[in-house]
């Protein structure tokens, strides 16, 4: 069923990158002025800054530290380059700690050079190996599955029931999956595996946006919620139904976008999110 | 398993889109020359000529007509579209008689308009209505899953399930499937579903090309066998462990083929597809 419309801003969002010319500063200045509720942080707006600091400043402008994005990139054919990918999502977590982020979120990677079973193998030893600091530091990890358009380099998790298996085959309750309705929205068993998900407790967190028609570039064309073939209220209706009251976060890689106004941006991003979210 | 080599051209298609810059005629004439045993004929390659002495002219010069591609596109909003898109899979039936064509390739639609379930819907009710013109002419129809990434506009048909469940719905002996390795390679599912397809005696064909890192554009930049991360061999072993004896289709969209010699890119087609395939 889908959800009923929303009509304030207390769950809105915004991921750092859907509006990249802003760097940290501005954009938590600009989303507290709009009344934007949450901030995820991608981690190259952390480049040079004091982490600890910029997580103050942007509590303290009223805004949580949804999550951090991104770790992942787990698989490589060479076991240095695994090892690296670990020790960097060791990193991660120690930034998410310094931040006062809850959450990574996991694009779990991909390596063209050999199969996709082995990449998902790769990708579970990966999380193994970094969750006992998770422990340490009650960060929580979630896997984006990722669309299949992404298989070959990105992410060898591209169903929602692969990120369901995996989960299941660990077990930890600091491991969960991000829902992102532009990798999932064509799966015809989507709503199942939602509620699976849901069932076991396990939808850490939840991205917005849509897909346009046509589709122009594979990573930076996404549509504002709306623009698209995406039912964004049906799937949030899903989710919901799982008993999912957190964020909704708006990640949008766009290159028009990110050309245009991003104050005007931001004003859409909002409208979009009360009329089609 | 994978699959043992291919040593010798008896079971190599080419299809004309393969090498665009070629008429129908230079493309017999060539790959008779090469030694091409099959094609798969894209209807835009019988404009303006005789159909009945076009088919005639590939088999003389040695070739078996494979397919004839594309039917489908069924989905529409307007009722008025989707009687329009039966009648020219009508068309297409008589088309692929008077070629002589065993079988045509179904790429079944979607509309962005309306939920991928009524798209679904509506591929299933428009294959019922040819499927009496199929029975008077014994032509064969083939629902050929295409990639998530055209789940928008192309095809709402993007999994071998979702293939496979369509064929059990209708259960008739002129529906199969059409196993594409660039729409289905990524899918964890792909091998039990194609031991399903071929237990139900549906793999009525096979296309093969590959996935290259980076994909530069989403629908013609395909590559040569060997080129991406695609393992055409062990794909082919689990098609063949089905007892699919048929022929291997090359289907490769490329804008930077279709630029090159077509001559040189015909003999790296039979080199990938002796090496790699």
């Amino acid at each position: 069923m889908s959800a009923t419309p929303l009509t304030d801003f207390s769950r809105l969002c915004v991921h750092t990158i859907t509006t990249k010319p802003w760097s940290i500063e501005e954009a938590t200045e600009k989303y507290a002025e709009a009344g934007v509720a949450g901030m995820t942080v991608w981690r190259q707006w952390l480049d040079g800054r004091d982490i600890a600091a910029t997580g103050e400043r942007i509590r303290a402008a009223g805004i949580d530290v949804v999550s951090l994005c991104r770790g992942g990139f787990f698989p490589a054919t060479d076991p240095i380059d695994r090892a690296t990918a670990i020790d960097d999502n060791l990193l991660a977590i120690d930034e998410a700690e310094a931040l006062g982020a809850p959450l990574i979120v996991l694009v779990c990677g991909a390596d063209p050079g050999q199969p996709l079973e082995a990449s998902r193998d790769q990708i579970l030893r990966g999380i193994e190996a970094v969750l006992p600091r998770c422990e340490e530091t009650n960060i929580k990890l979630a896997i984006e599955p990722l669309h299949p358009m992404y298989a070959d380099t990105r992410s060898a998790v591209n169903t929602l029931r692969t990120a369901n298996d995996m989960c299941d085959k660990i077990n930890h309750p600091l491991l969960g999956v991000t829902i992102d309705v532009y990798h999932l929205w064509w799966d015809p068993e989507l709503k199942e595996q939602i509620e699976r998900c849901g069932q076991a407790g396990r939808i850490f967190s939840y991205h917005v946006c849509d897909w346009r028609s046509p589709t122009e570039d594979m990573l930076n064309d996404r549509g504002l919620m709306g623009e698209g073939c995406i039912d964004n209220r049906l799937i949030r209706g899903w989710v919901e139904e799982q008993g999912f009251t957190g964020p909704i976060e708006v990640e949008i890689f766009s290159n028009r976008y990110w050309e245009s106004d991003q104050n005007e941006f931001l004003e859409k991003i909002k409208q979009a999110y009360l009329d089609c979210t």
